[in-house]
């Protein structure tokens, strides 16, 4: 069983935290671009950011923050500018969105960090940003999760939003988080912004260390179409209002912490890939069988990611060739004599060699599992074996579709 | 100027070698799906296969029998069933196929290699091979280069050839090749099938240098849909029959031979991206100053690989900021203030920095290019400059449009 239950109230579901989101006028299509997550107090601040080489303002603004001093108070995050390849001018626009939302919100800059999603080369319309941010503030509301999701949208359909309660020593502790997909998907840090509110109270390198793992597990484990952005952030904020006694060291507390961390990392991973550009469904592939967890996490993101079997996914088709020359080319040595496909219920191959199954019977799941009618909703669940080490790990992606390519054709123009 | 000039026959313009393709039913279309290529004499024999874990029979055999001798008379190709992943009764059909055809010819069966490509996990219709092999013998013509190429293509819409003449020593020396794509193409060893005859004399392990090397400038520079089949084989033959003086050392023949070898690669690597399933343009990523040639070609092959933009391609978008994205994420270190990219002959990027550019105009350019308007027939070409290293690398590819996820969507149904 679940050491924790799913609550309602997303980032703000966690003591001392408010948010907001509003139309600032930074996307061409007015809808809301700017959110704002504070904190009542001085919070520990986590975050895991791109590994690209070209990397936007805001990455840099962030990892110079933490590293300087692990806490802040405020993440402000805008939606239509990428503020990404933009240099020294982009630099100053996210030190200037920083100075602006510490003196709306009476608190010094250095305790705000920024994100930024969208196109990228384009720098932040910094005179939305000054008329925006000051009504921002005023929008702040503990109830205000929803607004704020959805003004980190970009081509995302829908807001991602999750919110758990665990107990610590007999007293409740909340985890929220909110996230934005949905291009550029990929490890590492993959698309994505992602923002995680907690009220539990630890210290600095305990949360950075489950930070970083619970990205391992998710973010990380996600693909969409293979492009890892300039723009990657997860930022996790844990400001102690639950007054549970604080995290100091490794032990049940900490793994049950982390436990419902990850959790809430995995279900908006999942939600990214569900509303991945142009997908229909959500696919699930479950690796076993490897020398080590990395080794079949790495397998299952191959798998997940490529476009062979994505488009396959898309057709309904059970193509289970693609999934083993994917598999094949992980770079992951294995025996190809040992290895096991199974789609849904569906053996599909054994040692290495194909199975006779029911092409249409197969399609059908496939058709109905993309339709949500399992448990599991709307997510094709491939599941394989590539020989008999401990080694598990999973990944998600999404189907490739027709409008994957209508979207991204023309983002810009 | 080019050491050589291109000529007519394709894989039998060199001396001594016929080829031929026939309908032998493997394929349910009803198209031509079995092809030979034969040297009169013993030749030698080089060939660069698929790193995937999951292989088909016919590799691991071609693998065998040049290792254990780098000499092979013939090369018989099936499209329709790519025999991968199809166990020990895989084996014996690669095994069988070859005997039959040593035995049509009144060969040894160990100079016989075999290729396969279709449907992963499919094994070869044997029936079919078995009536077909003696029937295909028959239509071995010095003129045959063009059923072989027919023979060999399965979403391929173009077949694909090129031969080139040289002297060495004063006396002509020709190469011609034949190769089909064009879903899974990708390094390493890409989609593909590569078939290269050459009548120059050449010693085995030059040859094989050569070779490889060829295969790491062209073939696993060239990215379709960045899946690796399992199937992935350049065979190339020299059997001596120009009566040029052998070549046993490196020196000014041998630099002379590679550079055609080279170019025959390049044209039919080229070929496979342009002809990649959905595309409607070739791109070419020029990649200059990264630290060594590795490292330049890795950057140019993840740009051209990049879903993300080779959409916008396809929407002629002149989205420099994926260009840039693509760059930072292919794990090879830069200092992104240095970046400086070019679409054509608009200068989009420099410094690191986006400049001011006519985004009508370079959308317009990318219409006219992917047309054919320019010198270079259908290529959009992007120049990047990462750094002052000596390192560069060219990686080609093709936009990502609708007819990609038409053609994978449903290919097994």
């Amino acid at each position: 069983m679940a050491d924790w239950q799913i609550i309602s109230g997303g980032i703000t579901a966690p003591k001392g935290f408010r948010a907001g989101g509003i139309t600032a006028g930074l996307k061409p299509s007015g809808a809301p671009d700017l959110a704002l997550i504070v904190s009542d107090v001085d919070a520990i601040g986590a975050g895991v950011f791109t590994t690209s080489q070209v990397k936007a303002a805001c990455v840099d603004y962030c990892r110079q923050r933490l590293q300087a001093k692990p806490t802040a108070r405020a993440i402000l995050c805008n939606a239509g500018q990428a503020n990404a390849a933009t240099g020294s001018q982009g630099w100053a626009d996210a030190v200037e969105s920083a100075q602006l939302t510490a003196q709306a919100l009476g608190i010094s800059h250095e305790q705000v960090l920024v994100a930024s999603t969208g196109v990228i080369g384009q720098r932040i319309k910094m005179d939305q940003m000054r008329s925006g941010i000051p009504k921002l503030v005023e929008t702040l509301s503990p109830e205000g999760s929803d607004p704020a999701a959805r003004a980190i949208m970009t081509t995302d359909l829908v807001p991602k939003t999750i919110a758990l309660e665990l107990t610590l020593d007999h007293r409740p502790v909340r985890i929220g988080g909110i996230c934005k997909g949905s291009g550029m998907i990929h490890p590492n840090m993959a698309t994505m912004l992602a923002f995680v509110t907690c009220d539990a109270a630890i210290s600095p390198h305990l949360w950075q260390e489950m930070v970083s793992r619970a990205a391992n597990k998710s973010f990380n484990q996600v693909t969409v179409d293979g492009d890892t952005s300039t723009n990657d952030s997860l930022i996790a904020l844990a400001n102690g209002e639950s007054r549970t006694p604080a995290i100091t060291e490794p032990g049940a507390n900490a793994d049950k912490l982390e436990a419902a961390l990850t959790e809430v990392c995995m279900y908006l991973a999942k939600s990214i890939a569900r509303d991945g550009e142009g997908a229909t469904c959500l696919i699930e592939v479950q690796v076993s069988g490897a020398a080590d967890d990395e080794s079949a996490r790495k397998i299952a993101r191959t798998i997940a990611g490529s476009s062979l079997f994505k488009a396959a996914v898309y057709g309904r088709d059970p193509n289970w060739g693609r999934i083993a020359a994917a598999a094949g080319r992980a770079g992951v040595l294995f025996e190809q004599n040992e290895l096991r496909i199974q789609l849904g219920d569906f053996l599909l191959m054994e040692n290495g060699q194909p199975l006779a199954f029911d092409r249409a019977a197969a399609s059908n799941y496939m058709k109905q599992a993309a339709d949500g009618a399992y448990l599991k909703q709307d997510t094709v669940l491939v599941a394989i074996r590539v020989g008999h080490g401990d080694g598990v790990g999973t990944a998600w992606g999404c189907d490739l579709s027709y409008d994957y390519v209508k979207i991204n054709a023309d983002y810009t123009t």
